[in-house]
């Protein structure tokens, strides 16, 4: 018989995919050169010629059997080990080929670490603002999401907030820095206090507390802005990774997890990945891209582009008079919306063919989110019209005040 | 925490996996060529060359964005409506694109369609011998496993046996033809009988009783086997399908779920798969691969070599005095061991560097899995080894009593 809660999730689609899907028939109409998509985190610039150049001579010269054979379930070991190094090099960490488990993007490593590190009906702490998947990743494990509400000042870590939903059936800190929807990195302070606070907490409680680290955007950050290596400030850390957007293959599901080898089970927690690899069905991200990735890991594509769109944006955003805070990574930016309600906000938005993605899945009222993955020129082209919007919409007056 | 589940699943190590890492240990020592190797079901013919060709052009000259950008959840549409129409071309089936869910391998298609049509506490019927990597695809739905004992005549099934499980808690039935480890193929009818009892039990419960079939082998079937598409005989059914034998292609993880559009909620069948997709953190197979194995729908690896070795085990076993039931289709077989403990049977044949696999694993006790997937000239050279084996431990009258 069809499993309910399956069904009942038919109902609840998701408001980006929505967004992105009326920006694309709208793009129809009206050519999607005209359409101003900010809708959806899709990178927009192409994977290193590296990769491309790599795969090709793979496939031409290599044995079949060698690049299409079946992975380990845990990896290549191979690129694990390749993957350890570069961690090791560039971050000053100790991995070994054993704590690297090679998953489908950072979502693929999310759900095993999530799984790996908690039991059904603990708790798993997000920050808001926060990517709104973390619902069915820590909803599909047993365990139960609880949100901290949001630092709107800086969005950085509301630590009075932390304190007061922080308790003893927490068994997992979920942090994504550069964050997706805000675009803000975690600065050192910021991180160096929350691994005091846990650690003072796991003492208190007396169980480990998990720090789960969301990665993906970890090469995207911009000039200024203090970004570090989340693992290196708490031992019981996972680092989950995905080259979707540092190397811009979104489709080929491609990631990682790092397990900082200081924590309890470090040198068998990959295993347990495996095995809850076992269970879902999913036993490894395609060997090909693996091979191929491990050949370009210190490598990026021209990331450059995300940046360029930022101080435009930003900019722009300002002299309109939005309460904005400037991104320190990712292709996001988080104003407050010109309303009370982000949802009447970006429906007038819509009627100017600007697809803003109101805020409220990301569990903070009143603010949007802009992805801007997409041309400068279109960027700049946008910005008239964004003027027009807020012009008309919303008096001189109010938009400024 | 770490979640104990998955640490006591550390102590639970896959025997063939086991066997096959002895194996490549032993290979070191004296040279691979010389380890008759027949753990393994790991395809041994390259892939087609019209996949590396297909894959190279895609590379060359493509818009990166185009290969390797996000694939909608439930797979790439116009692979989707390749799929179907190809299904339909083959084996007079009317599967719509919604029909097709692409999943990474036949696994990934199991854990979906398992998860979709069960709740925890039912129970879901396989016929032994079967595939034990079903044991954690199942328990990690909440479901409960329940095995249908063999028809060791000739490994249809043994319908007595299945009378005698049914029950009212069964809302799935699990099967994989042609067979690991049995290498047989269920005939028409066998499925005809089949798909005749379970709709009678649809009705005596008044509950729905899906049919999932496990499809990996589906295109390497043997001269004169009769090997029926299975969900033409039965409205309730999902085909789960892996590319990875027919195409060579089991690391790259991509396969498909083929929901029959006369079951139930058969047009949004797939969309749920797309939701517990969100949950296990796997989101699609890789997009490029979609887009490659979408131009060789029809097409296979040269596969002959697997009958050709199959019919020198199966006149060799037969020969040496083994009860063996000649294989349909796949690349196993899988005859009786000369003495009641298989695992006794299968040490001594490591001796003489025969790399056996015992059956207790596949719910069968008794019998052994020879993978066959292998050069023919080592085949033809493990022949006088398995000869001396049998003759060296196993009186000679005894084997061919």
């Amino acid at each position: 018989m069809i499993n309910e809660t399956y069904k009942r999730m038919l109902q609840g689609k998701s408001v980006i995919r929505e967004l992105s899907e009326y920006a694309a028939a709208r793009g129809k109409e009206i050519g999607y050169d005209n359409v101003f998509d900010y809708s959806l985190g899709n990178p927009s610039v192409a994977c290193p010629r590296e990769y491309t150049a790599h795969m090709i001579r793979m496939l031409e010269e290599k044995d079949p059997m060698a690049i299409h054979g079946y992975s380990p379930s845990l990896g290549i070991e191979s690129v694990r080990k390749a993957v350890a190094d570069s961690l090791n090099r560039r971050f000053g960490m100790d991995y070994d080929t054993r704590h690297i488990f090679m998953a489908s993007g950072a979502a693929g490593a999310l759900a095993h670490a999530l799984r790996c590190v908690t039991k059904p009906g603990d708790e798993i702490l997000v920050f808001a603002p926060y990517f709104p998947e973390y619902n069915p990743y820590i909803s599909h494990t047993g365990a139960v999401l609880k949100a901290v509400p949001a630092d709107t000042e800086n969005f950085q870590i509301n630590f009075q907030a932390l304190e007061e939903v922080m308790n003893e059936r927490v068994t997992a800190v979920l942090v994504n820095t550069p964050n997706n929807p805000s675009g803000i990195a975690y600065s050192t302070e910021t991180i160096e206090r929350l691994a005091d606070f846990l650690r003072k907490k796991q003492s208190r409680y007396g169980h480990d507390i998990f720090l789960i680290s969301d990665e993906p955007y970890r090469e995207i950050t911009f000039s200024g802005a203090d970004s570090p290596y989340v693992s290196r400030f708490y031992d019981n850390s996972v680092s989950c990774y995905s080259f979707s957007k540092s190397l811009s293959l979104p489709g080929e599901r491609i990631g990682y997890a790092a397990v900082n080898p200081r924590c309890t089970d470090g040198d068998s927690m990959a295993v347990m990945f495996g095995q809850i690899s076992r269970g879902i069905g999913h036993n490894c991200p395609p060997s090909s891209v693996q091979l191929a990735v491990a050949e370009v890991l210190d490598k990026t594509s021209d990331l450059s582009v995300y940046e360029t769109n930022m101080n435009l944006l930003y900019s722009a955003l300002t002299r309109l008079g939005f309460q904005v805070v400037k991104p320190g990574g990712t292709f996001y930016i988080f104003p407050k919306a010109l309303e009370e309600d982000a949802n009447a906000f970006c429906m007038k938005a819509k009627k100017y063919d600007l697809i803003l993605v109101p805020s409220d899945n990301f569990g903070v009222p009143g603010y949007f989110r802009m992805a801007y993955c997409m041309d400068t020129d279109k960027v700049k082209r946008s910005i008239p019209v964004l003027e027009r919007f807020v012009r008309e919409e919303y008096s001189a007056g109010q938009a400024r005040g």
